[in-house]
């Protein structure tokens, strides 16, 4: 299993205070489907008229669970909906016995829950091509309903961990015209963390009343400038998985076009998303490179995921070298419009290169300054255009190796 | 600087005997570019009548001598040329200084062996974006040319090695019905290294007597299965050059046509390559990556290369992980073409995993025994078409965030 090392020094003090979301309730317990002596599988109930909507991986191997979540997703009905997860397998490359697996589960959740199978959403997370125990799972169902609870959201996000070192929790509540409604969150996710969609299992709660077409739109249009805008390791996961229900409990009706609702979102998504890279793989460093003067948005956003995903760079920044030649290189690199005698480099604030060369006022104590920071900015001026990205990430780290050469053996 | 590590444990026994090319003598010295107490300078001279073919790398940023060998590549004279190489300082992102310096270090080779400015062609590499000291290497060159012998090959190798853990060389004879040619070559490089053309320093000498037009086809085509197949850590340098030399000496004529003498060459190439992925920072295990079955032979090599530089995959390589697993990650985020159900991966011989899961007759203790082996060979077939690609890589080890993560400071 991972090796659960220390908590990150990224990580925020403590998990937030939640809100009860009315309409839902949680439940976790201890399946042993992979680690011994944790909680590993959660269960949560969606109240009668909640609508669903979701995001996934775009990799071509993508899980059962994944598969099934994406046939499931589109179709409402006002039955209610559950979302049952566990962490220490991800049933992913597992042929038929996967699809199997997934069906026994989500069958049995809905069978007790007396819910159509289309309502049953699932997740699976850890290591893949090694079949789910299903039956531990199947057999702990009872005891989850019964211990379905509106507070147990923190310890729902405990039981979905694998090599995180913090459970990972965001809110926001927004004051609108029909009254106050509350968004709640929680995430799990350290390696394997790439922008291909969501990258890491991420499910999300409000009280408000919101059309399940309005939903999609939200969700799908806040994933792109969030969970689709951070990288670990630049490796994309089989069984990334958003899933957002609105129980429609606080009787305030948003739609898409909520811009106030949405800002509140963006900002749940937005610090999960952060809390992802805070968590990952041996991160010692969170690190902001914000790309604008490209020819394009999108060639940006190449330049941004070109130096985010360098190892060059990252282990340059775990080192605390301000080596801006690196970025040099990975701008070079990553195949979308650059010039080098345009390209500007800035630390922070502290101007680094322009002109295709070291700024005459750059001293590099200022630069080795700004790197001794938990928290870096590489601000990178293309010089062409009016194209802007940005993409947030961690360091390359000996924590790194540690646990990803020794995850499965 | 870099910090030299023991010798890599996948280097050769030793470095080859390499035979005197005729009409091409090599000097190296100490010029205190970067490095105290070692070799730093190489040059090669080449007699009258020898061709010159190159090859560079792709990068949009890359260096001042880089772009001054390209500027000069295409244009043949009889009088000659030369090759100036340091070790220590790219003259990589330094503005309109770099050119200056490019032309001071070849300008003062053409005026002291009486060349044509346009035959002088040089290469830096080591660290990005500080000023080329040129003055400490053209004040060495006069005890550059005094030196030149056509022993001299062995002792420039050495010279050009930066984070390198051993000089690496390489050799063929070739009989032809007009008598015997030989080639010699020597390459550096072990970090920054991918496939966006050279990704390393290359020279390559011969005695045949090649027209420039037929090198430069031989050249370019031979790279594309050899050093444009190889990757250490996905990032490509700046500084990226290969220049072949070919001095007539023998009196034995060859052209693009002549199958002997590619296949010769592209042995010599394939073996510094190799030897060039041997000496990865790093690195404890030589990995070819074999894709079959793609849809075209560019999906098999995007399959490859993105298993190649997938850091889940080399670390799990570092680990001696049988974590078939992460290849199926790995091909599923390529962007190729893939369907999880008609892959099948082995290791080596081993059969691992077909029709979307692990194959009935793999044993875990048959891929780790594959893995605990220096050289691994990864076979995926992705079952879709014909397409085929290898690319060859190493591990991501601790000893590659230890050289880098202090490569500058």
């Amino acid at each position: 299993m991972a090796k659960i090392t220390s908590r990150s020094p990224l990580a925020p003090e403590s998990f937030p205070d939640l809100p009860v979301i009315k309409g839902v309730r949680f439940s976790s317990v201890a399946a042993g489907v992979r680690y011994a002596g944790r909680t590993d599988v959660m269960l949560a109930h969606l109240a009668p008229g909640s609508t669903v909507a979701g995001v996934f991986t775009r990799s071509a191997t993508r899980s059962a669970p994944v598969l099934d979540c994406q046939a499931k997703i589109g179709t409402h009905t006002d039955d209610g909906a559950a979302i049952i997860v566990n962490s220490g397998n991800s049933n992913a490359f597992t042929g038929r016995n996967g699809v199997d697996a997934t069906r026994a589960v989500t069958s049995a959740v809905a069978q007790t829950m007396n819910l159509p199978e289309g309502r049953v959403f699932s997740s699976s997370t850890g290591v893949i091509g090694e079949p789910l125990p299903h039956g531990r799972i199947t057999a702990k169902i009872a005891e989850l309903v019964a211990g379905l609870d509106e507070t147990g959201i923190g310890a729902a996000a405990q039981a979905i961990m694998t090599t995180d070192t913090f459970p990972k929790g965001a809110m926001a509540s927004v004051d609108l015209p029909g009254g106050t409604v509350r968004i709640a969150g929680m995430a799990k996710g350290s390696g394997m963390i790439a922008p291909d969609m969501a990258t890491m299992l991420v499910y999300l709660f409000t009280d408000a009343a919101i059309p399940a077409g309005d939903l999609q739109a939200l969700v799908s249009g806040i994933n792109d400038r969030t969970f689709n805008c951070i990288t670990v390791d630049s490796d994309t996961s089989t069984s990334d998985t958003l899933l957002m229900g609105a129980t429609g409990a606080s009787g305030v009706a948003v739609t898409a076009q909520d811009t106030a609702f949405a800002d509140a979102l963006h900002g749940v998504m937005l610090d999960l998303a952060h809390q992802v890279v805070r968590d990952g793989e041996g991160a010692t460093k969170f690190v902001t490179v914000n790309v604008t003067g490209a020819v394009t948005d999108a060639d940006a956003r190449t330049h941004a995921l070109t130096i985010a995903n360098s190892p060059l760079v990252k282990t340059a920044l775990a080192g605390e070298d301000p080596n801006w030649g690196r970025i040099v290189m990975a701008v070079g690199k990553s195949g979308a419009a650059a010039d080098r005698d345009a390209l500007s480099i800035r630390f922070g604030d502290i101007l680094v290169a322009e002109n295709g060369w070291v700024s005459p006022e750059y001293k590099e104590d200022l630069g080795a300054a700004h790197m001794k920071q938990p928290e870096i900015t590489l601000n990178v001026d293309i010089g062409l255009g009016n194209g802007a990205a940005t993409i947030w990430t961690c360091d390359l780290t000996h924590g790194y190796i540690a646990i990803n050469a020794d995850y499965r053996s």
